[in-house]
């Protein structure tokens, strides 16, 4: 395990400008493999995201930050309008690599912000505040994560055993993760959790990365298939469950990792609490309720076939294959954000989770100013 | 898929006597490969059950008679006492290949009782006993998936979807199946069902066999992974869930493939009945709750290793892997057996099921007298 070890060191994005590049650890290739690999054009930057070499929110953001600013800074024109032009047609490519995780558009709306409010200025100062925003971003996701951290540690107890699903873990982010983060801040003090990691079909993100980087840190983990969340409950050995998310809707109806609705539904037949973690990102009030969001379909072979190698399911058997579900508000106990943590009614605290949001940014800028 | 249909034609399990063996479909090749084998030996037996090769409580009870018997005529004695204790011996043995499915014990104990009912009698008539009530016990079990799916298609309607887990089909029985047997019918008589089958991790029985048997009979079906009923339920599509089950407690508490009992959250969820299809032979009157069931643990590496090729969770995680769960009765809409459909409250609804039973075994035996 010592070369586990060593790569959860590393952050999960990075960016390194001398080389173009935005550095990676590829996590098709985990547990088995830890390869850091470099992404330069913007074919490689889709791919990248659409075959989840980069996966989660958060990490998709920053990736999609970093990618659009690369991209740009390789326009090699003086003119504003060419500028900006190639810089749109590269945004809309990069944003169409995941059509469910809000990060994405998020991110590269923030982007694009940079460009239009520096219409005035010569394009190689506009590349410059690009990298700036970029690189704020990515501090911006390991605050978050921290602060969510801390706030999700006052829903837990030591000794808690706490159910995830899918990897809302350091992997997800650059830091910390989201709904690991509290997990982690448990860990170095003192804690004692007991994980339970959902191995999260079709695409194991919870046994090849949950439970890696878990173990890797010293967490006790236990990894499950996604159908024994059941029986650990009924055993009394989960007193929370604690799952990332894609997107909030204004009601607090949530999109997860396809898989978090039915753990939320035993969870309610057993009386455990689910939290959400949700960076402020990943909350959309223009989107009310969960059935306006759309959930990404994906290719019936990541189901039938195990890594395309060994076929699982007879030829020709249809498929249905969404990446997410959606998470009905009732079943939500609270979602915890790097503003604090909302509950019901959520039209109402997650308004009041915003607001506190642009008090402190307006505090910050008045304070810079 | 013509060897497909072939397949569909040979019984489950059946008896060679002239060549003393057992002949089962080896379902751990399917749907890959599709091998008829034969058991000869207590230990073939005893390893085709634990292996799963052959699997599913009717099946294995089946198969257990079968297998008593065939070693109980292998035994080369005229004396009772040493041919009972041979006998005693092979079936202590045969129990043990699965601790949760009551069929093993359940047929194992009906061929001991033919053993020591018939004490005054030579050890070949006893042998020619053992074989009748071995054939009994066969064709019982397709007498019994018939008139579960009789009852069972009252309780649906043309055109509903029905959700399925894990393989209670006919690769589970002889002929038919219980939980699918009501489908079955319904596509005889144009009821024109949507099959919803999850794939049920970790050994994959409904992707491999369920998803299989129905496409091969031209059923409408979907395999989805076993975290995805909540996406499929939120759409509507799902006007039934129909399961199979491995023993029924005297309060209506029943023990399913791992996972049932999240199905079953979730349909309460989404206000969709459950009903799980139980031959009489499950059902345990001396078994109070599901609480006094013993679960069955399975090896760590059915879930860190897809079919001992490739490892998909990092090296020394711990694993969690039990064969079934417990179904709250109260998540129970009815329980379908062969004398009709047991429902709230139970604990009398299942008494009635059996007195029923044994009213009628009474009729069937004063008529042969």
């Amino acid at each position: 395990m010592e070369q586990t070890k060593n790569i959860m060191q590393y952050d999960t994005v990075s960016l390194d400008d001398e080389n173009n590049a935005i550095v990676i650890i590829d996590q098709t290739k985990l547990p088995g493999r830890i390869e850091r690999i470099q992404l330069r054009t913007a074919q490689e930057i889709w791919e990248a995201i659409y075959r989840l070499q980069v996966r989660g929110a958060p990490a998709i953001g920053v990736t999609a930050a970093f990618g659009i600013y690369l991209l740009a800074k390789a326009v090699d024109t003086q003119q504003y309008e060419e500028f900006y032009q190639e810089f749109a047609r590269q945004k809309e490519y990069l944003d169409s690599s995941r059509p469910t995780a809000v990060n994405l558009s998020w991110a590269l709306k923030r982007m694009e912000r940079v460009v239009l409010q520096a219409k005035e200025r010569p394009v190689e100062e506009i590349k410059r505040r690009l990298k700036e925003e970029a690189v704020e971003i990515w501090q911006e996701d390991i605050r978050v994560c921290k602060a969510i951290g801390e706030y999700g540690l006052t829903l837990l107890k030591p000794g808690d055993g706490i159910l995830t699903h899918c990897n809302a873990g350091k992997l997800a982010a650059v830091q910390y993760g989201t709904a690991t983060a509290p997990i982690y801040l448990g860990q170095e003090r003192g804690y004692g959790f007991r994980v339970f990691a959902d191995e999260t079909r079709p695409l194991l993100q919870g046994a090849r990365l949950t439970s890696f980087e878990l173990l890797a840190s010293g967490v006790d983990v236990t990894l499950i298939c996604d159908n024994m969340s059941g029986a650990v409950m009924r055993n009394g050995w989960v007193n929370a469950v604690l799952v990332g998310c894609d997107r909030v809707a204004a009601n607090g109806d949530t999109a997860n990792k396809i898989g978090t609705s039915v753990v939320a539904a035993v969870a309610k037949q057993y009386g455990v609490p689910v939290y959400i973690a949700a960076p402020t990102a990943t909350i959309d009030l223009h989107t009310p309720t969960g059935d306006e969001i759309v959930i990404e379909q994906r290719k019936a072979e990541e189901v039938t076939e195990m890594w395309y190698q060994t076929s699982m399911a007879p030829q020709g058997v249809k498929v249905y294959n969404p990446a997410f579900d959606v998470t009905d508000h009732r079943l939500i106990a609270g979602i915890v954000t790097e503003y604090g943590i909302a509950r019901e009614p959520y039209t109402e605290s997650l308004r009041e989770i915003f607001q506190r949001k642009e008090k402190e940014e307006q505090r910050k800028e008045e304070h810079q100013s």
